[in-house]
């Protein structure tokens, strides 16, 4: 390169560099380290190296680009234009060669490592950098005189034309590869796994000729009640179909332990969980598949995320030591495996990747949400709450990150609730209750209208207003504390107390009567006295987490919040603010990661570099076992209170008041000095 | 070490140093390189690291060695010897501890790196250094304060204990890994594979506690006509078990060819013949555990060798490509497999090794022969010959090495010959003509008598003599030759020219009455001229390959030959270089291999560092394809003259004289200048 040599400047990256009249495009791009596509290596079949010639004078970039500056197009070029279709203006990379001063575009999809833009304002976007990736190799063809075989050969095209050392040719490729090598005319497209450690890359798949079709991956977040999946197209990071399925293991135990303990009292009770499990992602990646018009053997490579107990039964592993103190994991790492190994129908040499686990109880559904939401690169100190029937909790920033898991129970999610139900139509998922008249207004899911909208009855549906979902309870629980219906005891006051017929007796306690549908023979939604407690108690656990943490960080607050898990999407950050599940913090720092756990099995299937970052940051995770710490019990009595016994949520209070009102035994109204006290007990 | 501290010196090695009072002896040696083995880590449970003090004056090694010299025994060892037995004179290394100056000797039951001799004085030992090995490790128990899997503590006790680096334990270790710690209190035995390649190690077991049994391991040599298994102890290296099956695959196709042949002209018969190999693998297997008294599940290695049919029928590829030039292999190097892989029945991690292939059609099993015989480190030049119906044939020394294989013919193996059967009792072998009366005497297998001994027809047996097998057949053509019978064209001359009634007419030609069962109701067995004939062609097959390699070479003769293969084991040297088989070369360097490519499947066994060598060797291996070199057609026709048309035999001729007969048409006896030759034609 000369300064006479025409001049190129590549965008977005501005790369720029002189060459001698007669280069490739691609060649230039390659020279400058500009990120610019290639599967068949500049032989004009595979059209990833698109580029878009920019004409003009730039002043920007010193350039005055004219037509004359890339060469007329070629035999190539004209026949991949004819047969297949270029966009406008564009051109091919490999075959364009520069003869003057150009200024060259590189759209987003001819991009190698393109990002994949997520929608949530304060998240990373995803850079692609796949495991597995297509390449096309020219094989020298089989000579007597020097006996190597084919795969010998093919190594050899992959090393000469891609650089690519230690690739694996297992049996299965040598299975294949005789008759691909020969149908293509010794040009074939292999599919290569570039994930396998210690330097090794791994043959997956060969195809005769230029593989026309793309390759496809599964991000699965397996959880104790729903497992969902996402299809993802390999090189271009696009999502092609979602699903989920309830978690068939339901009927072995609703949460956690009762399945853990399915597992200690049944022989066998493991194995049919793990097949269970298996069923249902056999069964979802079928649905996705055909969502996204492809075959399961198209299908490359997956990432599974789960808590420890779904972890260890997708593996076949009995979880039983997971129920019982140390909570020891079989395996902490993150794990490689063949799908076949955990009979996974898909290609059948494809791979699975399982992020590590955290501890017994934060698992690689809690490492997707930290891969996700990044707490190690954030540079305010962020709280992340994963709820769940178990809270996974973080607490981090650049210094470092602190986790913890918290034991909420199911109530959260509707259970253990008199009206409680899951989040399905018909269900109550947002309330209000007027301060003054105490009466209550709120939408159910599956309607846009308010209750006391006109039209909301006939809106609703046939099935009408059937229950209250988990973001409804809280929503509901938080509104009466705010309307004086509930103190800040959790007690609920009589109608007398609180000045509202809606406060019914229900035997030696109060209810709050949210619906009355008995009159078109629906359900009667009450809130009771156990309901509360029930909240309280999951609300208390989960603060005492996120205090603990705070402890060991010896801080008083946080910079923000943010909440995971379809549940956390849900959730009215005031009302969860106002009933105490959260430390005190500006509101508008409150935000919903949706299901980041999700989010992070995509990170780690799209992009291998995250995989080796999310092992290095959870090794550096500090772990905190909420079991044996002794200020954890303190903690979850104090946090029993609505927000809080001691804790003063100072910014909360700048917003909402909350009424001063006490309903306890012995005292009805006011601030009741001599009240006697029943505390709920945690329940571990 | 000071020189006031007590010396010891080890023998064998000779190896010494000082060591303070209470070293222990296995320290000590481990300190100064000593090989003393060790399973248990020297906590008093292996009993591998088994020592025997030496006392006396020893002036060789200038020490006093006193019984003070090693501490008392303690409890320890007097347990260990009350429970399992210690050999009169025996300590336990890593109990008794130095007290003053010592001689120590290391049995040979006690060196990890312990020699295997081989029966044979021109054979290297084999050193013990087996891929998979026992490791004992105390593991640390689980805390919930470090988190970490249970996984990921027995990797780091390998590390701590043992250095054991880069240790994979896959789906199944996670699945065993739990119970074994737990039963065995957190102390577990492990079989881990060092062969995974770029530097990892896989472990295989997981067995709670210290493992009172060994580990063992199967050597395989597939050939086309019989498949041949030996089950050997990982520890000890010994044998325990060998047996062999006929290959199954004989009802697709007596010889390669027609096997390859059955491939290409049936749907599925490729994959026929992969069952039935596999089948018989797995049969062989039961018989030799059977034999052994172990089980499958303890067998955790297999190594497998063959020519390149065999291996690609038994890696399920299917072998056509190997049937036409350029006879590409789909793959030549070697290759590590699952057992399950390849449908073995072993233990269910078992890995499989593969030699790699020389060439389309010089196999692993002749890399196997190369890694028996090593002809990369003579010192002089040295031919080997696989004799089969294939031969291979190998040409060299420490400067190189040539290899071409030689299509022979199945004549060697008795087949295309009139009165020729398998080797099995009743077959002749052993054949003598005696020069003047022309009349023959043989020994047939399975009897020591010869046939003109006193009372050989009751000692042959009720089955009498029934044949003429491989070696027989070498003998009387070359016994002929030798007597007059048959001249150099390898033509039979009639009674009136040889002097015997025993040459008879057989159609327009004349035959040699080896034997007249007739009238005990046996055989007449015959040697016809179609059967010299076919003789003739085999072995001008073979001369020529090598006489091939030798001209590659640039050498006139070779300074010793080896013989490899059962057959070969049975060939008389002198007859083979009588009838130019082999050329000529001091008879007492032409020496029986036996089967020498079963022998190198052991060492690949029982030594890792052997198969790095042999891949090393057979990638600087020359290969010579004998279809496309031009002079091999020549050398073949010269060679058909018995012993040759051309090259002079003169070490065979100062120990034999060969009569200058001739009975071609034309002339009846003496050198006959006007005779016409009826040539026989290459079969290729």
């Amino acid at each position: 390169m000369t300064k006479t040599d025409p001049l190129v400047v590549f965008t977005p990256s501005g790369k720029r560099g002189h060459f001698p009249v007669g280069t490739p495009v691609l060649t230039a791009a390659r020279q400058l380290g500009v990120d610019l596509d290639s599967v068949c290596g500049g032989r004009g079949i595979c059209s990833k190296c698109q580029i878009t010639p920019e004409f003009g004078e730039f002043a920007k970039h010193g350039v005055k680009a004219e037509e004359s500056g890339l060469s007329e197009w070629n035999a190539v070029e004209e026949r991949y234009r004819s047969k297949r279709g270029l966009k406008p203006g564009r051109r091919l990379g490999c075959q364009a060669t520069l003869q003057g001063d150009m200024v060259i575009d590189v759209p987003v999809e001819s991009q190698v490592h393109k990002q994949v833009v997520r929608k949530r304002a304060e998240a990373r976007d995803i850079v692609m950098d796949p495991a597995t990736r297509l390449y096309y190799v020219e094989v020298e063809e089989p000579d007597m005189e020097k006996p190597t075989g084919d795969l010998e050969r093919l190594q050899q095209a992959l090393f000469d034309q891609w650089g690519l050392a230690h690739v694996i040719g297992d049996l299965r490729t040598m299975q294949m590869l005789q008759p691909a090598l020969r149908d293509g005319e010794w040009k074939v497209t292999c599919a290569i796994y570039e994930g396998e450690g210690l330097g090794a890359a791994r043959i997956i798949q060969v195809w005769p000729g230029f593989h026309e079709g793309s390759i496809y991956g599964l991000a699965f977040d397996v959880g104790s009640t729903t497992i969902a999946c996402h299809c993802v197209d390999l090189q271009s990071g696009e999502v092609l179909a979602s699903s989920g399925l309830m978690n068939p293991q339901i009927r072995f135990g609703e949460d956690l332990m009762s399945r853990v303990s399915y597992s200690m009292m049944n022989e066998g009770g493991a194995e049919a969980m793990t097949k269970a499990v298996r069923e249902a992602a056999n069964a979802l990646i079928g649905q996705v598949a055909a969502e996204a018009r492809i075959s399961r053997e198209e299908i490359v490579e997956a990432v599974f995320v789960g808590n420890p107990v779904m972890h260890h039964l997708l593996l076949g592993i009995d979880p039983k030591e997971l129920g019982w103190a140390p909570f020891a994991l079989a395996t902490s790492n993150s794990i490689q495996l063949w799908a076949k190994e955990i009979e996974i129908e898909m290609h059948p040499d494809a791979r699975i990747y399982i992020l590590p686990c955290i501890a017994g109880h934060v698992g690689a559904d809690a490492a997707a949400v930290a891969l996700s939401e990044g707490p190690n690169v954030s540079d305010d100190l962020v709280l992340i709450v994963d709820v769940g029937t178990n809270a996974e909790i973080m607490l981090g920033d650049r210094d470092g990150v602190l986790a913890c898991s918290s034991p909420t129970g199911p109530a959260f999610e509707g259970a253990q609730i008199s009206g409680g139900q899951r989040a399905a139509p018909g269900a109550i998922e947002k309330v209000e209750i007027d301060p003054v008249t105490r009466e209550p207004r709120f939408r159910v899911i599956g309607c846009e209208l308010w209750s006391d909208d006109p039209g909301f009855e006939r809106a609703v549906g046939p099935q009408g207003v059937t229950g209250i979902c988990g973001s409804g309870i809280i929503e509901v629980i938080a509104e009466m504390r705010l309307a004086g219906v509930v103190d800040e005891d959790g007690s609920i006051g009589s109608a007398a107390a609180t000045g509202t017929e809606r406060a019914v007796p229900d035997g030696r306690t109060h209810a709050y009567l949210l619906h009355d549908g008995s009159e078109s023979g629906g359900p009667r939604i009450l809130i009771t006295q156990a309901d509360v407690r029930a909240i309280q108690l999951a609300k208390a656990a989960l603060y005492a987490g996120a205090r603990l943490l705070m402890d060991k960080r010896g801080v008083e607050s946080v910079d923000r919040v943010v909440l995971a898990g379809a549940f956390g999407a849900h959730i009215s950050p005031k009302h969860a603010m106002i009933l105490g599940m959260i430390p005190d913090c500006p509101l508008e720092k409150v935000t919903s990661a949706g299901n980041a756990a999700g989010t992070g099995a995509r990170i780690a299937l799209l992009n291998s570099a995250a995989r080796r970052e999310i092992e290095s940051v959870v090794r550096r995770i500090e772990k905190i076992e909420t079991a044996v710490e002794p200020r954890f019990q303190e903690h979850f009595v104090n946090a029993i209170a609505v927000p809080h016994k001691v804790d003063p949520f100072p910014r909360l209070n700048s917003i909402v008041t909350l009424p001063s009102v006490s309903f306890a035994a012995g005292g009805e109204s006011g601030d009741g000095g001599g009240r006697r006290r029943r505390r709920p007990r945690p329940a571990a």
